[in-house]
């Protein structure tokens, strides 16, 4: 059964008590970025609650609390894992029913209406300052599906694919927060792949896509030199969040060799806005897809549970309204967890720091709706997607893509990730 | 001529008065890193300088002195290039011997004693905050050599090698300034690569390289979604350093298809301390390489001389103490400019910030002698290089590699970017 609240929670919302998930908001009231938690259909201010000695009653943060006045979550997140989950377990104390401490909130109706702010008045903001984003590639099925298109099923995967969590350095300063409108690019792609002598053309993307993923924020450092071991990884994995790696497959396809996707990827990627901690995942905790090969020890995770079954939908709007759920896959559909993927990025010493993201790559079922990119479901342009009548291959100016992530189930507390909705302009006009 | 200055001067020091790169310190009186510029054996403290009004007659850069207490260069690059012209110029204005500012340094012996600290008593630091890294494959005769290794001089360069500047997303955490010791990578490594199942071993890096590049610091930000035309890229080009893309070529090989360098590449990146404002290049422009391939027109630089004739140099000295120049090769042996760099980096919109970093690719020339990399010249571990007598392939523990460059004459004063050094330690004892 779902913890009860005096607060009116609807049991379809992704932000039960179960969840408790960490953001970053502005409104009316508060203009300058601050933490917040969400909760229901509000948002709890931080930075007001702990002003008005909210968080009297917790004493492990008192000597900390100028982290809920910082404009992203670096500050929160350096704390570490104890004080996440003791912030969160007070938080949730204070929203029982039955709570210990009635005089900080329930009993408050002036703190409740300052610190209470309707989430439909509130404007997030992306959660952390991101050093370094790491894109990885562990879902094997995609892989695979992409590998068939483009070099058929007996050399779909590199030889390297179940030894090494693959990723790739992307680009930090593109990832940006639910809501923001993703230009489409323009770049060099080829009229006529196929052609002899390959020419380039300058275009504007012609197969705009998108990735399905899940990210991790990281919440610990390790000196340069260092690895993190394997044993060590979840203490510096902050929280979740979901992640659409919008990618040009044309621009891509041309520059990618040798040196990996740049340009094909680097205009946008899209995150939701609510860090979902580890510890409220607690509960969805599963294992990944089998692999059928010996890892070497430092990425031997043996029967731990490292993934989370969590139920992802991807809906597509178009500019004319029509809506259709072009994908329903569970996030366990990985090879690689975040700490094998963690334990592989540091084994030669790469310092990662707070702040930092890692992508998953993107996750695809086997169903053919399942897929979570466009370029496995048609196929390289060869099927349509039906969107309520409206065909579609690739996204169209106006389009809209919103995923949306969620684990458990309504009678126990929905514990979910919002919404990681991105909306299409047209692209520029180029200056020269 | 080279301009005359009061401050006692060497004519082959790095950084004559035709030169005044900006960096960042620590001393003895000040350990908090902060702004300098190099000036023959000296530092001069900005911080210091600028608290005693040292910047009295320059009215430009009174409303920003706060930028000479940050600890990196970032918010002095942001002010913008006339202001980093102006106060180059001016500083340069305070050490001539016909100084019009004589009260300021030249007769102000109590300020020369607190502001210049020699160099041997200062801590450089890295001297910007790095967001996002991009590691460029410009140099066509690098490119080309390992081409030929890999794949035989008739599929040595990738269709798309001339048309784009190939780049990727590198690490930026893991960039280091001149001096940092580099610590041996641990990885996936195949023993036998010929091998039809191929297996990989847990390793220490067993070909660890060097490149030569140059990088360049940027000091302006687009807008996502906006590029930034060709025509207005130099606004966005703060300044110059040297760069050793430290490489394990092993690890590299087995894990680079299809996303590119990853682990073979993040395990460090040294800078060299001191940024060589364009301004000070400007007398050093040249031409590049040429491309018989027709850009696309939002790279076509026509007939600017967008490179530098920078002399590089790379010495390689053991750890018992045998010394030699293994490397000598002009910095315009490249295909792209920084300019064209920037063009395509942003031309689907990625956002470029203050303090992003750009590398070059590793600079060749076409004689062996002139080669960037231990890779070419040792032809894949078929050569060995001759050390004063001690044979190198790849670097052994205790190697030290220091990389110079410089511009001009003694005649006309040098511009130098000093050292760029880095000492290999012993791979670490792995914990899992």
């Amino acid at each position: 059964m779902a913890l009860k609240s005096w607060l009116s929670i609807s049991p379809k919302s992704h932000f039960s008590l179960a969840n408790i998930p960490f953001g970053i908001i502005s409104h009316a009231k508060v203009s300058k970025p601050h933490p917040a938690i969400a909760i229901g259909d509000y948002a709890l201010d931080l930075q007001v609650f702990a002003a008005h000695d909210g968080f009297s009653a917790l004493s492990t943060i008192q000597p900390h609390q100028h982290v809920f006045s910082s404009p992203t979550l670096n500050a929160f997140a350096t704390l570490g894992k104890p004080i996440h989950a003791a912030v969160r377990k007070y938080i949730q104390s204070i929203f029982l029913d039955s709570t210990p401490f009635p005089q900080v909130l329930k009993d408050n109706k002036e703190l409740q209406q300052q610190a209470l702010i309707p989430l439909k008045e509130v404007k997030t903001h992306l959660p952390m300052q991101i050093g370094d984003y790491t894109d990885f590639y562990a879902g094997i099925n995609h892989a695979f599906n992409v590998g068939v298109l483009f070099r058929g099923a007996d050399n779909a995967l590199q030889p390297n694919y179940k030894h090494i969590p693959v990723g790739y350095h992307g680009r930090a300063s593109s990832i940006v927060v639910s809501g923001t409108p993703i230009r489409r690019p323009n770049g060099q792609i080829l009229d006529n792949p196929a052609a002899a002598k390959k020419v380039p053309v300058f275009s504007q993307c012609k197969k705009l896509d998108i990735e399905l993923e899940l990210g991790a924020f990281l919440c610990k450092s390790n000196e340069m030199g260092q690895n993190v071991p394997l044993s060590e990884a979840e203490d510096y994995i902050f929280g979740i969040v979901l992640l659409n790696d919008w990618s040009a497959r044309d621009i891509q396809a041309w520059e990618y060799v040798p040196l990996g996707p740049f340009n094909g990827k680097n205009f946008g990627s899209t995150i939701s806005p609510w860090v979902v901690l580890t510890d409220a995942l607690e509960p969805f905790r599963s294992k990944g897809l089998d692999n059928d090969e010996k890892v070497l020890p430092y990425l031997d995770e043996g029967n731990a549970k490292n993934f989370y079954d969590i139920s992802l939908e991807v809906d597509l709007k178009t500019s004319s309204g029509k809506s259709s759920t072009i994908s329903k896959v569970k996030g366990n559909n990985l090879l690689f967890s975040f700490p094998q993927m963690l334990a592989h990025h540091s084994i030669g010493g790469c310092p990662m720091n707070t702040g930092d993201f890692l992508g998953s790559g993107t996750i695809s079922g086997k169903e053919v709706s399942a897929r979570g990119s466009l370029l496995e479901q048609n196929e390289n342009g060869k099927k349509s997607i039906n969107v309520e009548g409206e065909e579609r291959k690739f996204l169209k100016d106006g389009d809209s893509i919103n995923i949306r992530g969620v684990c458990g189930t309504e009678d126990g507390g929905l514990v979910g990730f919002g919404d990681c909705e991105g909306t299409i302009l047209p692209a520029i006009e180029l200056k020269f």
